[in-house]
């Protein structure tokens, strides 16, 4: 399937480079794809002079502005329309791209792509979903930030968008669930996560569920979809991210600490270069908005061209899947097996996602 | 100050011969301690004349049960009165001890601290703290998952008592104080972290609140004292711990992975050694219940004599510097900057601990 993909080419710290140089790497591996870069023509069209793999599979698109990193998303929902982020979003909307990619501000990302796409029927808030590395291989994890507060139903619709997700990214046809908890007791958690393990233990879902969860189980890969409310889940990501820098700092403190070490450590670089590339945090780079009429993904601001292309080849992958219609089919086959009949859902409300 | 501690023998995988051990230990930096040791009279006996330095220091106080580590906290406390962790708490509550340390089970820990002790006046929920490693020394997170859901009073509360253990067990006299968030900015996170912000920029508090922090910020050291709900605060907490553990198996498996790697392992041996001792669990032994009119603390179940010993001289300190005094007198003299007046406080009701 010939796929495009809809570019923020002004998105994050080193764009419009960044964005550039992951999409010739990205190309090597997906040469039937076409990109449609939104932003600055006059700055864009050298660039891409400059870049003649890619010249031929892209096409330019003028825009006006950019969404400054620092603003909030009341604000460049208001005054964003000719944004390079607004007007690649709106690219998928129009069918003109499978799907759209920004390293921009990720707040204001999350309400534009709510406001344009609106969430799939059936959904009530959209979710943050990342790759998570793990002793095993990788997990996914939802939510990471996109809500503050989450209810039983919300966290049931992320196990199904998460587990549609590790199908697709990890080539599993029945992934392990797992809700994140304080204990693996069923008596422990606040009332969603239990509410939520009570539901999800009905059979005939297309995943396994296993229960709950604790935190130190994520990087041992006990499950292949690890589903959280998105204040935990985005603590839990940085605390995660934290503790690795701290240990990085262990590490060079322990080889420079005399001599003996510091010779240790030439004999050990090759080993020591192993795992720092296990550690890049560029090759997990890609949050994925799931459950809206769209697929939009959200690059690491700061990341290069190899990180940039890490995040593009997932948001190909998920394009190509049709992640967003297999995410549609789940929730309307066992949409009555999880809830409750219920009256017909409202348009959900706007909000600045926290 | 002559402290006594109140040992609950018999908690913990490695007990009672780790307990016996740790307070061995400890007793050579803290000779002027002595200990009651409560557990199987019979058992503990030939124990401790096998460890003539303990002897002439604790005394054996006879408890018929022990406390199972898959009980229940509510049945632990219908049936658990002549249990070794029960009495032990109950000496602290007599005044025949200042502290008690116990690695058996958390929360019938917890539910028996606090129906013996009671909550001290003003607060409405003990929190569980403990020291956290970073890039800076320590610092101190709180909750670590005594209270599952938390309002902006609680959270203030868990400031006040987290600080009272920063200027004790660490030394300062105005400890910084970090909200823990999704993001920096004010309009983000939920209800509780926003109001409790708002409280905590009074001035006059005997800490320095410095705003939000992020789960990154943690093992940066950036603030002293960590303030959380105890739901997040168990997950970052395990998190971290998860991720660890993750990084040492791709440590382990960089290493094995050639003939040279493997030759770099024997001379970087030395470097990784201090990195294991800084990664050492032991070091960082022991969670502490502030907020109850006695101290209480809870080593590590699978610890063996060394991390028993390091919950023990935390214990002590926390003892000899009269944590719950601390408390009680900050509670005093600016509960009234920190909260809209309100009507005096019921007793706290009692529920299992999640």
């Amino acid at each position: 399937m010939a796929v495009v993909i809809s570019l923020d080419a002004m998105g994050g710290d080193n764009a419009p480079a960044a964005v550039l140089d992951g999409a010739v790497a990205s190309l090597v591996r997906h040469p039937d794809v076409s990109f449609l870069l939104w932003g600055d023509q006059a700055r864009l069209a050298p660039m891409l002079d400059a870049r003649p793999t890619l010249k031929g599979k892209a096409e330019i698109c003028h825009a006006e502005a950019v969404v400054g990193m620092d603003d909030k998303p009341s604000q460049a929902l208001r005054r964003g329309r000719n944004t390079s982020m607004w007007l690649a979003i709106d690219a998928v909307k129009e069918g003109r791209a499978q799907a759209c990619l920004s390293g921009g501000n990720t707040g204001a990302l999350m309400a534009m792509a709510l406001v344009q796409l609106r969430t799939l029927a059936g959904i009530k808030r959209p979710a943050l979903a990342s790759l998570w590395p793990t002793v095993k291989g990788d997990s996914v994890v939802l939510d990471l930030g996109a809500n503050v507060e989450c209810d039983a139903e919300d966290l049931v619709d992320f196990a199904l968008m998460g587990a549609a997700f590790a199908r697709i990214e990890m080539g599993l046809s029945r992934p392990t669930v797992g809700l994140l908890n304080i204990g693996a007791e069923e008596l422990k958690g606040n009332e969603a996560v239990k509410t939520a393990a009570t539901i999800l233990k009905e059979s005939g879902l297309p995943f396994e569920f296993t229960g709950f969860i604790e935190g130190d189980d994520i990087s041992q890969g006990k499950v292949d979809v690890v589903v959280t409310d998105g204040f935990t889940g985005n603590v839990a990501l940085k605390t995660a991210e934290g503790t690795a820098k701290l240990i990085a700092s262990y590490l060079r403190g322990a080889f420079g600490s005399s001599i003996l070490t510091k010779i240790g450590y030439v004999f050990a670089s090759g080993a020591l270069k192993i795992l720092a590339a296990k550690l890049d945090p560029r090759a997990h780079n890609g949050g994925v908005f799931l459950g809206l009429n769209g697929l939009v993904v959200k690059s690491h601001g700061g990341t290069d061209g190899m990180g940039f292309a890490a995040a593009l080849d997932m948001t190909i992958d998920l394009a190509k899947a049709q992640i967003g219609q297999k995410i549609a089919h789940d929730l309307t086959h066992y949409a009555r097996k999880l809830a409750p009949p219920a009256a017909p859902e409202a348009p959900a409300a706007l909000a600045d996602p926290a």
